[in-house]
């Protein structure tokens, strides 16, 4: 398990209470590992299988060398096991081309559909897998669920399906096609690209050092000097209704997490989002001008209409 | 485990899973557990709790005697646990009288709020037990979410809340305390007096014999001789847009699960389907006058009304 930051951190512990033994691969929070790294843990210890987070929401790290890392794993005989919680639909995700094996999301972060259901998807190998022993969990088995969904299979009951949800679904899905997957993770890179210009400007640093590992759909970022996190984040929910996410984990109290996911990557709120907080920093005597961080942005969003 | 119909055998299995041993008390299905087979329950084995469900869906057996039970249940040292996924909001449900310390529910029953949570409740010894170990489940960790909602603790992130299913419980809970429980109670049974009664005449029989143990929400039924169970549901639901349930278990394609539950549990609903059946079996002769049942409901509404 690659730990590098609160989820890596999770599916560890989550591996454990099920009595599997963790080897963990440990990385300071807002990096990614290298195929190098996955290759060393696999000489010195037999893994069944690796599981990594591509797109850790705590930090905002955006895991790299996919296709690369399924290779390492397959060719040590492993699973590749992938949280895609906050990459679906929001930037690419090659299920087949990464050689994934197994995958689960969830339904309220680049989807924009309302939260409680993870989409999930499983190879014929990892449904062997799961076969191969009775589940201990009813809730989870996977197996019996099969007898539901699985074509060739009599419908049988395992649970009653939250409908409305599925409903939700199937329009979020609907909006995704229409727009059409590449517009979408170009429009996530624009926003990201424009606000990531004004942040700076206002004197904004990432947690994610490497501009190449940073996520469009989430900004975790460290405050000017100065700042109280808590304090100007309540304000500008309250002034500007505008609701920012506080930093997780070891980064609770220390930074932010900016979401820009789905229908809320839009050109408007990055631009309603950068002049809120420089109106704050500018009551805080931190800039004079207001607007330079909304003003960074615009050009970045000219130079790439032209 | 008290085991009379498909939910108790899911409970068997569930604890089983879990790694728990379970010590059945088995039963005819349609019949419910007597205060005197727990007692001699106890007497044998060591129990560290009983698990029972309180409405049987698979049969329409509702379980008596629940204040006596949990005192058995309490003179043993164990914990009282109860499915109440039926029951709850359509017919009585006293946790602390009756000495539960742990029941859940579903929100798609009586409730008439959309599939999709289990509302659930524990008391402070349950809680204990709880906090004694480590739950091997991470999504079922309910000592975690008590970081979240307990009082006194602060509000540390568990999961993300299905937020759109909790506005539509508070609507669906709005409803019920507008009607007031004891009128809701009231409601059911007299909508299931009229639709047992209609039934009966038109020669269907209950699979649960005996008639105080049957629920007022959920209706399991045999057919009269000479119809095929599959093609007479499926009629009535293409032709007068009525879905009923197929049997569970031992009583799939012997029997029907008709519900009764909340929102639907109406006069109209109760008047609409025993003319839609008395329609059907007209055609296939098993009775002359399609209206019968339909004249016995009406009658058990007016003597009602009186």
């Amino acid at each position: 398990v690659v730990r590098n930051g609160v989820f890596g951190g999770r599916i560890a512990d989550t591996v454990s209470r099920f009595g599997g033994e963790v080897i963990p691969i440990d990385l300071e929070w807002g990096t990614v590992v290298t195929p190098e790294e996955i290759r060393k843990a696999f000489s010195r210890n037999r893994c069944r299988a690796l599981f990594l987070v591509h797109a850790e929401t705590s930090t905002g790290a955006h895991q790299q060398h996919m296709r690369e890392i399924g290779q390492i794993v397959h060719e040590n005989g492993a699973l590749f096991l992938v949280d895609t919680v906050t990459s679906l639909g929001g930037t690419e995700v090659k299920i087949d081309e990464w050689g994934i094996d197994a995958a689960y999301s969830g339904t309220q972060k680049c989807l924009s559909v309302p939260p409680g259901l993870s989409p999930i998807t499983l190879n014929e190998k990892a449904m062997q897998k799961l076969r191969e022993k009775k589940a201990r969990s009813w809730y989870f088995d996977l197996g019996m669920i099969e007898e539901y969904w699985n074509e060739g299979h009599q419908r049988k009951y395992h649970h009653t399906a939250p409908i409305n949800m599925i409903y939700a679904l199937h329009e979020g899905l609907r909006l995704v096609f229409q727009e059409g997957l590449d517009a979408r993770f170009q429009r996530h890179r624009r926003n990201a690209a424009a606000l990531q210009a004004g942040l700076e400007t206002l004197g904004f640093t990432y947690l994610v050092k490497k501009q190449n590992e940073r996520l469009p759909m989430l900004h975790a970022v460290y405050l000017p000097d100065g700042l109280e996190e808590g304090k100007l984040r309540q304000n500008i929910r309250a002034r500007y209704n505008i609701e920012i996410g506080g930093g997780l984990g070891e980064f609770s109290g220390k930074a932010w997490r900016i979401g820009l996911m789905g229908h809320s990557s839009t050109k408007d709120k990055v631009g309603r989002l950068l002049n809120s907080i420089g109106e704050e920093l500018k009551k805080h005597a931190i800039i004079d001008d207001a607007t330079i961080g909304f003003q960074t942005a615009q050009a970045i969003y000219q130079n790439s209409e032209r």
